[in-house]
């Protein structure tokens, strides 16, 4: 077989095999198979798509290229979450704990932030000392002291995936279902889960910008799963405006510690509740009402905290934060965004607020861009909330004067308001779900 | 401008601008550009094709990344022919000195056979000492002597599309209206043309398998050619069956020889005024019945076959092959088909033909394959022609016995009788004008 066939058979859109699909990737992550090769097959499988067995045999390759974490002496449940990513998303870094302290094991394999989207790991980093690199044994070793675990994938967790992304993000190839199918689940099963639940948001700040497109990749993405053993359910989330009212890497630390105390905002507290009760269901322990009174009560106690704390710990931050959040980055420079008039808003952009984000430093415009951990925005107003004239909208949280000016003409297109109210839009649109594993 | 943007856009279906496509050549010409973008890029060109200003901008830009050919000195018109190949094709090889007899210069770049049509180059170096690899002073030196020359293209000339040709074989890029134009105009047009014919030929021995594709194609090359300053005149040409009865390097030789001494097969002949009498009133020579006469004047004239003699020798090669066919390579095994059955010929299949030839070792699998210039077919019949049970359907030239079993299963599936009369089917489907330089 020469790999150009595959190119060919896949341009002329046929069905591949699932062998054609596995040497093709296997030589690709060898080395055996050129750049240039797997370039042509990616824009192929952009303009003409996979059928989800042929998604299932991509992903499949892609996790087989590398080692499956062996937790082999652990006896509770695995079970992940992923989202696609999105403005104010820090559900991650209080879920991990919530569902680990309701006994199940959260080993989540977590990745950096691109374009207006932040990253799970950048947020960490906010914490002084934190680590995200840790090995395999250090992974184990956190998930046996914690229950949970927060770290990048190790170099031998999915490898092709490393190297195709790398390639995706220079060769106009990322926007496929069946791509991103591969991409996040050669990581995310690579950690040997029981389940995944599975965040998939639409709206200005996603990356799919309308309901329909969130809905076939969150079927695929389910299907894929279970096809390669792991039940998953997906949750469509709205990604309309910021999700909670911090958007920034330290400034988002802070809210997931409000969280965690139980004072966090309805929105994100609905979403991690929502996202936890699944989690907790795959686990089997405890569904429906009584799953969310159990991550309620969990909130209540400080017995999330606790695990958070214990975590930060275990990975080498601060976990003093907890307590004193200002050891946390500060910028020198908080700006009110002061509203125009008193109305009901009606629209709070996410995302004109990730580009003003990214444009004060809180994340990359090229992946080899550094961040600044303290900059971004904290006490943004949400659709349907009443302001007053000349009340905050924002407060944004710049390193300089220069900075401030260059994000305020964004900030006044970002927020609209209307004199009559205005309902707030649902968070949670669709629930997409997976069978239990046998 | 990132060269992901150009990708994007044209994976979206967009029309790119000229300085993108133009921006984009020119990096990838100077390897800033790497080979992993491209091939991205011409899999979306493939899928997502390119308008007439896009394909010309795209030419331009492969023209561009070379010299072209300064005839300074000069005074006739130069004219040139381009086919896009099939099996038995040896038009170029009578033309070029046929035409030269008649008064224009004909500074013909020439490519190698891959897969089952054969090459210019390759069937020229079946003469002893015929050398394809000229410098520029030679090239113009020959056309000086001769009033034409075939070689290749030297390094200088349309070098994006040396590396472009490459990269498309090897990424199922190949077949593209806008790439293929680019690549045949970029090479043809280095050498300074006033007008262009073109060959564009449809059928089971040819790439493109229906009369609507090389209509399609045909009309692009003109438009584009005409757009860059080149009048070109396009043949839409029937290639279900061979062209001439000899297929194979030294034996297509041989029948150029005949053509030129006025004896060659009717249909090579046909085409060869056809091409002629396109060349000579673009060339402002003869138009119409006048050009077809001063043709075939030349033809019986004996003054096309000096022309060739001379070239031959010009360029190296023994000028004794024009009196002396035996001066050629021979294969030690001819074997003949006979027919199974009388009747009337209703098929004479190209590609199966062409396949069997390649499979002697008259062509190349793949583009580091050596070829056998003395093997193929001769004495083959054509469509509509009456055979008597037993007489010869073809003679297999071939180096060894076994050669000889393989191709044997092929040539019976070549060949199919009728027992009622067969019209032979016309040659020439279609003329696309070009309008005449102003």
């Amino acid at each position: 077989m020469l790999a150009q066939w595959v190119i060919e058979k896949k341009r002329d859109g046929e069905v591949l095999e699932n062998n054609e699909i596995q040497s093709f990737l296997d030589g690709f992550s060898k080395g055996e198979i050129p750049d240039y090769q797997m370039a042509a097959l990616a824009m192929a499988i952009c303009l003409k798509g996979m059928n989800f067995k042929e998604t299932t045999a991509l992903t499949q390759a892609m996790l087989e290229s590398g080692e499956i974490l062996d937790f082999g002496e652990c006896e509770k449940g695995k079970v992940d979450k992923h989202s696609t990513g999105g403005i104010g998303d820090k559900t991650s870094l209080a879920l991990a704990p919530l569902v680990a302290s309701c006994g199940l094991a959260v080993p989540m394999i977590s990745g950096r932030g691109l374009g207006i989207t932040g990253g799970t790991l950048d947020k960490l980093e906010a914490i002084p000392g934190f680590r995200t690199d840790l090995g395999e044994q250090e992974v184990r070793d956190v998930v046996a002291r914690c229950g949970c675990v927060i770290s990048g994938a190790t170099a031998n967790l999915a490898p092709a995936d490393k190297k195709l992304y790398a390639l995706r993000d220079v060769t106009g190839t990322v926007p496929s279902v069946a791509l991103i199918t591969a991409s996040i689940l050669s990581k995310k099963l690579s950690a040997d889960l029981d389940a995944l639940v599975l965040d998939v948001k639409w709206g200005s700040g996603a990356f799919m910008k309308t309901e329909a497109e969130a809905k076939e990749l969150a079927e695929v993405l389910r299907q894929t799963s279970q096809n390669l053993g792991t039940p998953a359910t997906a949750l469509l989330t709205a990604m309309n405006q910021p999700l909670g009212r911090a958007a920034g890497n330290a400034l988002e630390i802070v809210e997931v510690i409000e969280v965690l105390k139980g004072e966090g905002p309805a929105d994100l507290v609905e979403l991690i509740l929502a996202l936890g009760e699944g989690m907790l269901a795959h686990g089997k322990v405890a569904e429906g009402q009584r799953a969310i009174d159990l991550l309620k009560q969990k909130l209540e106690s400080g017995k999330a905290l606790e695990r958070f704390q214990s975590m930060v710990d275990a990975q080498g931050g601060d976990p003093q934060v907890v307590e004193n959040p200002q050891l946390l980055p500060n910028a020198p420079i908080v700006h009110a965004i002061p509203a125009q008039s008193t109305g009901y808003l009606e629209k709070v952009d996410a995302e004109t607020i990730g580009r003003a984000c990214v444009a004060l430093g809180a994340g990359r415009k090229v992946a080899a861009d550094s961040i600044n951990p303290a900059v971004g925005m904290s006490a943004i107003r949400k659709i349907g909330e009443k302001v007053e004239q000349g009340e905050p909208l924002a407060l944004i949280h710049a390193n300089d004067a220069d900075a401030v000016n260059v994000v305020l003409p964004w900030m006044s297109e970002a927020f609209r308001t209307s004199e009559s109210p205005v309902e707030s839009p649902p968070l949670i649109s669709g629930v997409i779900e997976g069978k239990m594993k046998a």
